[in-house]
């Protein structure tokens, strides 16, 4: 594979690792949670898991950091969500 | 790989491509935008965006679906808090 191709496979890396970030500081400023859905976060977080382990699998420490990265930010959301609908 | 790796790999590709879903869904009958993170979303189809060329380059059908997917409802989220914002 070129250059190219892992750029791009970076790229997509480092934004499934912070793409919610900025969910995760606005949620926490705001505390408002209405407008997120309980069902997407599950099963975001679900998928997350699984490429973990599928990193686990194939040996891919890449997809082992980026996806646990993501995952940190999907979980604490979930909690929020979550805390809001006790 | 074994079975059970590619089937994590699966139960992966999956959830990336409807986690989403719900919250399409939730976003189309509340339109509620306002706990919903532009930043995040935009990172998030920018990712997507990278997985699906990753996916040509590399040749995987099943990458370039199941991102595809995902990206349709990434993007409909996306646009409607650009909506919104308006």
């Amino acid at each position: 594979m070129n250059i190219i191709g892992e750029l791009f496979g970076y790229i997509a890396g480092i934004c499934t690792a912070i793409c919610f970030l900025p969910q995760t500081l606005q949620t926490i400023r705001s505390k408002d949670v209405r407008g997120l859905s309980l069902t997407s976060y599950i099963i975001y977080c679900t998928g997350l898991i699984s490429w973990i382990l599928y990193g686990l699998y194939i040996h891919s420490v890449q997809m082992l950091i980026f996806n646990s990265i993501g995952l940190f930010f999907g979980a604490m959301i979930l909690y929020m969500i979550i805390r809001a609908k006790k």
